[in-house]
């Protein structure tokens, strides 16, 4: 099954030259790391996005030590791009006239190794074993590789690599190499270098001209054991400086040189190993970019990171990483016992949005985070409505630092809400640094949701922080751009009705639609958001030149806000028409068809019943106050009957409502999608990196699905239930300052505040209050008889997702 | 005012960098000619445009004999063209992956002058004076320029050039250069030159890989007086052959020499004049084209072209074309008394459809004709529902021609559709060979219509024909593959109306709507007219693969039609929920802001009730039965509030039905906006090339608008009225076989038939019949008071068209 295609950019070829998925017995399921057993060069690209380490600031996507072979070579930093004409077949009045694009920008990963008068290459020889493995405790990266060269020299490799979650700028290596069975003489080349050739083709003629060799040499430098580089961009003017130095177990054949060019800088260290002696080394990196400073400035900074990193030592960089890692499983771990692969995969999930969220420092966070170039690393409202809510109550520091960040582009907001005709901001659909990038304006500007998913994550931070600080800083004046927005962009109808029309919401199949619902929706919360916080803090909206009347206005557009329903079908439309249009014919419509946007027209796409991801359905989960009960039921239903899921925004929330409305063995399928979107390359596309809102939905898919958490006033409430053949699941997160601990067995459900001050929360509707050492224990009620299934709903011919059977892998492993 | 633009192609800034209107007193305006008295370089390329001479096949803009200075240098042959890719900055599924680009051709009409030792530009030396005159009765453009270079030698030269309308591939030029008052030596080379240099920058940076020189050499030769070129494209693989020959006056002086180079063919001649002599030559030129000839065949075909209009001589070409063009006016006159710019304006208008149409052979007829470049050389819907409308009443076989076309496109067209997902064929939105070059969807290939207004031109050429041949040959297949797509495109609702959802009008700032009305009443159209002549041909039928279950089908399609109306306003939508949506905001709108698309997001246009061109009132004119009188009135008055004219396919259209409704002065107004949009300059783009269809629009306003013409029954019906101050209209056409002659004064109306059988038709709704030597004369009645006149209709603040005092000219000349 194929899932999740974005509208978006140029349709690639690759697309469909996509591998098996990762399900070989090269990996083993585990619970807190991600094991490859050997190496299967078909995946190297995938296994690249994998592994990845980041940290929000800095990404190293999984590339061997030795550089080749690789599927995409990777070195990003968050907010270095540069620009890119964007050349229009027909143009028109607002159409964006720059792209920007994330750089691979200096590789420091990079050590090469002779072994005798031949190269390490897995490619030759004979690689007696392989192992790579990402412990999600310690966020490191180990790998282990036994080799023999062609002449026959055997070697073992290990090399620990960490991007540091505690010192920013800092990413290590620790590099050993073990003679096994003769005496080699060893040359280790650590490298840094720049304008690393891309990848044969991206089937995009554009790319060739900017990007083939973007960076610009500005200035370099080495000595024994380190080397520094300064380049900058041509276009973005952006200026980046990366430097290394080595700590070497020197003996007395021990030799090491440092030199340095335009592009390269290099530190080669040979030495002459007896039969069980070994090389070892720790390198040190560091990074730094900016726009405005000086290249002296840039190249000290690195310079000084790397004299911290070097005297925390590599040691010290492991225990504060350890530390880290150890307070934020405090705050986040899922346990889940029952089913191993999705143990695995929901911490391989927030182990990556850790590292996508955890240090951005006001940059955004990207659709694919730092761990490859899928859509051109641009940031949508994936962030805001997906990983947001995950960090809001797991790491909420960096759910503020995103959401500040998006404050910080309130003036490239506004100035294209001008261009637009609009007062307030208009936030761009795609972005690295807040101006406007896509290139097809129907799926692109027109969704103009991204607005209120912006506000409606500035709502759940507040609620789940109660910071007021943020509220009254970014979060007012987010909250008041946003609702200006809504304001100028709906209009009155003849019946007194507030109408948005012709927007797009995230269902890009129905574009360009009148009151799209979902849309009209989250502008409701917005607007009331807004007014709710001008009132509450009446200097801040002075200050923001926010009026008694434009409180008043914001109210009135919420109160009169269309909201289209069907009467005959009984269920809400999900645009104004959209129920009068012809069903998609998905009985003629064949597997290899989808996702149907690489195989029909828009234009058939757009007018017809076809749903491409959740978009009334997420408008259930998000706005679930708007709907009664038989409602979502009998919309979920409908719209579950037409959604094909070609995005992999998708089954997630479907995943939830599923939950909801009663149907915990379908909730339980498409969470198994939104959790094994990579690690099983659902999508074919994961080796341009890992589907951050997808693993972001995996924990939406458990925390809303089976543990039914939702906002219920100043608290949350939880409908926890157990899919059958689960024996146990716990939830850990953090509200308002507490850490709270929900434990879940076929039998009972245990509320726990770990610590913080007493908090009244809710059991399916029944308040009960939790303080430290007084859980709240509640027993499953079980039905006197077995209760008569629900009806399944059906999906489209071909698009039921996967039966999940849980426990069948253990099951399965225990015949084996 | 500024009015005309379509979607399409990057908008250069060159469409601002424009002139003032062509109304200096270098024109003249005059019944039979456009009479131009002084150069004015500022204008020099619109004036290319309006001085065209074409015949169809082949165009030559009025650039001036010595090449230099030049608007746009521009020979065109139909069907030449070169291909180049679309690049999308987001492509998707269907998008056409090729553009169409029209070539300029070899340059025939090309004779540089060297007085003594200086050349012959009117950019040096002094003008004394210098007219051009384009004689619509011979078809010949005069040209006299009375010159003194700069060393002070005076000349007098005259030049008279055809296209002929009667021997296809030729075109000639009579080039006369008299010694004024000294003795000079002349030296005159006349060539043929391939690959001239492009305008100085088009805006798009496409165009300069494949167009800067398009042409490869084949092959060339030449004799004394005589040189072929051969040249083919490197993409689309055409071959192009031109030939030129030359007739000379030789005196003991002259000297002629032949030469020819790959890109050049030139023959020099050159003679020593005493004062009062002149140097007289005859240059005949000939032109072929090929996609499948050798270069031998091609060779030989111009070569004989040319033995062939040699032979004929200078004065029986001359004598040929005032033949061809006497029996045209005698077809298609119109006179106008009281208004003699409009008089000028509508016989200026019918040569140019004329040279636009006579001779294409099935070729297309493009928006621009053979005039320019403007929309790449492409032709759209323009051709059949603007100019066949005129064709079919005054050279019915040129509509035939065109039709055939289209046919001959049909399996272009049914792959478009199979691509697409659809039955029968999906015509392209633009096009030279017939395949879709639309780069930009929404206002290109939704616009499914083309595939009813093509349907709508084979109802009318039939109509007015009786051609049952065509009917049953490439009527009957186009009807049938348009009739089997709209069955296929449109579906049926639970209440049983039949919709076509998501299409685009012809108002391209309401794209994509469901149950455009235009698109409904136009498909019912097509539908039942299929069904109909399916059903007179029953073999045809079946050849055609027709079953009853189709022809049922279509009419059950037909009959079910949906066509939107909104009960509260009394008024017609022009598309589902179009009278829901915001009107737009005109109050604030400047003129400076028009067209809009040049000022406002698609977005913001798109979703609100703003109307570029007419639509629903186009729609009330082609479908006039589908609209009662009091729904016409209200329906006019309310889009005519939201009309902005943004595209010079509308005024035409609102002048006929402002015309049906009531308000004959608007209508009058109307009618000078499309007669004057290209001797005005209207649209500032007029450099590019005529707007055809606004030519044609012309006609239409006076035929179908003064005189009220209409299709009735089997015959025409007309509800003539002359605006106050008209003297006198006198319409002449052709209909079945028939030459019917219409005079129309303030007192009376007369019909007359010139020749042919009897023929019953309808005044004001009255059958009469006419007959050879029995006119039909009506008396006009005089009411008996004045009447009140109707309210006025309001157009968008700023959108009022000028107002035409009729007479006023007069009355201004007779003032100064």
């Amino acid at each position: 099954m194929v899932v999740g295609f974005r509208a978006g950019r140029p349709i690639g070829v690759y697309l469909w030259r996509s591998v098996g998925l990762i399900q070989s017995p090269a990996f083993k399921v585990e619970p807190w790391s991600l094991h490859e057993v050997e190496l299967d060069l078909d995946v190297l690209a995938q296994c690249e996005s994998l592994f990845t380490l980041a940290n929000g600031h800095i990404g190293w996507r999984a590339n061997l030590d030795e550089g080749d072979p690789n599927g995409l070579a990777g070195s990003y930093l968050n907010g270095v791009y540069e620009l890119r004409p964007i050349v229009y077949a027909e143009t028109a009045y607002g159409f964006p006239e720059q792209d920007e694009v994330m750089l691979n920008v200096t590789n420091g990963k990079l050590i090469r190794l002779l072994v005798d008068d031949e190269p390490f290459d897995v490619r030759y020889g004979e690689l007696h074993s392989h192992e790579r493995n990402l412990d999600f405790r310690s966020g490191l990266l180990h790998r282990r590789a036994d080799w023999s060269s062609p002449s026959g020299r055997r070697i073992c490799l290990t090399s620990t690599r960490l991007v540091s979650l505690v010192q920013r700028s800092i990413a290590a290596i620790k590099y050993e190499v073990e003679a096994i069975d003769q005496s080699v003489r060893l040359v280790a080349q650590s490298e840094l270098v720049v304008n690393e050739p891309p990848p044969a083709s991206s089937g995009d003629p554009r790319d060739s001209d900017v990007l083939d060799s973007p960076w610009h040499s500005v200035s370099f430098g080495s000595d024994r054991t380190r080397a520094v580089l300064v380049h900058s961009t041509e276009f973005s003017k952006l200026m980046v400086a990366a430097a290394m130095d080595h700590l070497v177990d020197e003996t007395t054949s021990t030799d090491i040189v440092g030199e340095s060019f335009p592009d390269t800088g290099r530190v080669t260290i040979s030495v002459n190993l007896e039969p069980g002696e070994r090389l070892s080394l720790v390198k040190f990196v560091s990074y730094g970019w900016s726009a405005v400073r000086t290249r002296e400035a840039l190249r000290d900074q690195v310079d000084a990171a790397l004299v911290a990193a070097r005297d925390t030592g590599w040691d010290g960089l492991i225990a504060e990483q350890r530390n880290y890692l150890d307070k934020f499983w405090e705050r986040a771990d899922i346990e889940i016992e029952g089913d191993d692969e999705i143990q695995q995969a929901v911490r391989f999930a927030l182990f990556h949005i850790l590292q996508a969220g955890a240090r951005t420092e006001r940059r955004a966070i990207p659709a694919k985070g730092l761990t490859g170039t899928g859509y051109d690393g641009h940031a949508f409202w994936d962030s805001e409505t997906y990983v947001l809510p995950v960090l809001s109550y797991t790491l909420p520091e960096a759910a503020a630092r995103a959401l500040s960040w998006r404050r910080d582009t309130l003036p490239l907001a506004r100035d294209r809400a001008v261009q637009l005709g609009f007062k307030g901001a208009a936030f761009p659909w795609r972005t690295i640094t807040g101006a406007e990038c896509s290139a097809y304006w129907p799926a692109g500007t027109a969704a103009f949701h991204v607005d209120a998913d912006i506000a409606d994550a500035v709502i759940r931070y507040v609620h789940a922080t109660s910071d007021s600080d943020f509220e009254k800083g970014a979060g007012a004046e987010l909250l008041a751009e946003t609702a200006r927005l809504w304001h100028s962009i709906g209009h009155y109808d003849a019946h007194g009705g507030y109408r948005i029309d012709g927007v797009t919401g995230p269902d890009e199949y129905s574009p360009l639609a009148d009151n799209n619902i979902y849309t009209n929706l989250m502008a409701q919360r917005n607007l009331r958001a807004a007014a709710d916080v001008a009132e509450r803090n009446p200097d801040r909206a002075r200050e923001l030149a926010i009026e008694e009347s434009d409180i008043a206005a914001w109210r009135g557009a919420a109160d009169a806000m269309v909201i289209p329903f069907d009467e005959s079908l009984g269920v809400h439309a999900q645009s104004e028409g959209f129920t009068d249009h012809q069903p998609w014919d998905f009985a003629t419509t064949t597997p290899e068809q989808y996702p149907l946007l690489l195989h029909f027209p828009y234009f058939d796409l757009y007018r017809k019943q076809v749903v491409k991801q959740a978009d009334l359905v997420l408008a259930m989960y998000l706005r679930g106050d708007a709907f009664n009960p038989e409602q979502k039921k009998a919309n979920f239903d409908y719209y579950e009957a037409l959604t094909v899921r070609d995005s992999s925004l998708s089954a997630c929330i479907q995943s939830v409502m599923a939950a909801e409305v009663g149907y915990p063995g379908l909730a339980y399928d498409y969470l198994g999608e939104a959790a094994l979107m990579d690690l099983h390359d659902l999508e074919h596309n994961t080796r341009d990196g890992l589907h951050i809102a997808s693993l972001a939905g995996t924990w939406i898919a458990i925390v809303a699905g089976l543990a039914g958490m939702r906002e219920v006033g100043d608290s949350l409430g939880f409908a926890p239930h157990l899919p059958d053949g689960m024996r146990r699941l716990v939830v850990n997160l953090v509200f308002r300052s507490r850490r709270l601990r929900l434990e879940v067995t076929p039998e009972t459900v245990r509320y726990q505040l770990v610590d913080g001050d007493p908090l009244e929360l809710f059991h399916d509707a029944a308040a009960v209050t939790v303080a430290t050492g007084h859980d709240a224990l509640f027993e499953v009620a079980r039905a006197a008889s077995p209760q008569v299934p629900l009806a399944q709903p059906r999906q489209p011919v071909g698009r039921t997702p996967i039966h999940r059977v849980i426990g069948s892998l253990d099951d399965e492993q225990a015949k084996s």
